[in-house]
């Protein structure tokens, strides 16, 4: 991987943990994402996770991304993003960006119990999966990581 | 199962099957769901497949079920709940059936081949995933799956 790609990715994944930093500042499970376009590298939907706050138990951040991507493009795919999410996407949301036919996945901190990708349930491996986006782990993962520590360590 | 009970899950099978015949006239893929109230027998949520008219990949029945019952308590889980819907649900749909507690998921026709939970996929075999609401199969089967076929005979 290029240097220069890399440190994109890093810029990238900041605005992804501010959008993690707002949901923790709202007392939601601090998750944050935003979709980029794959060629431009323009931001173009940003969400945080806002399950609490919308009573609504699928509203994790890469799924408000995507809706409100696809509503803005009259879309139900959208093969020319790359979503940067703190934390490896759940199996709702795994499978979502799956048939919206996401270009990439560029995830901060792994969820190697209850992930869709990296847990056992590795979701993308099934052959039924059709579309499966590529993968990038470990961007920022130390500080995506400390954040959700954090909220958790304060409701024990 | 009681034949009372029974009936009464044909009922509700057909009023999901209205559904799905409403997203079929409006050239959605024809799925229908709703929600009942597992003591009253109370139809609190209904909705067809609507990912085209909403331009939305996660617009399946049963999401927009949950999001709308969710919304209306003001909660994320819903407990009290049973769903029926007319094909099984996608891997998406059951995650998302999981974490909003649902007390069971009753559905008509099965599918082996992409589904969810009869599939190889088979999400609520694995341990991670924390609730399981209970399944019910078969309900009203040739008439939801004949529905689907004609559909997709049609757009060959």
């Amino acid at each position: 991987m290029p240097v220069s790609m890399c440190n994109k990715d890093i810029l990238y994944m900041r605005t992804a943990l501010e959008e993690a930093k707002l949901a923790f500042d709202h007392d939601e499970v601090p998750i944050g994402a935003i979709l980029v376009h794959k060629d431009t590298g323009d931001i173009v939907s940003r969400a945080s996770n806002k399950t609490i706050e919308m009573s609504d138990p699928t509203a994790h951040a890469e799924i408000l991304c995507v809706r409100q991507l696809c509503k803005t493009l009259k879309v139900q795919r959208i093969p020319d993003y790359n979503l940067y999410v703190t934390l490896e996407p759940c199996p709702m949301c795994a499978a979502a960006l799956s048939y919206a036919r996401l270009n990439k996945i560029i995830f901060g901190a792994s969820d190697l119990k209850s992930g869709g990708l990296t847990s056992d349930i590795a979701l993308y491996e099934y052959p039924q999966i059709h579309h499966k986006p590529d993968l990038v782990s470990g961007i920022l993962e130390e500080e995506c990581r400390t954040l959700l520590q954090k909220f958790f360590q304060q409701k024990r």
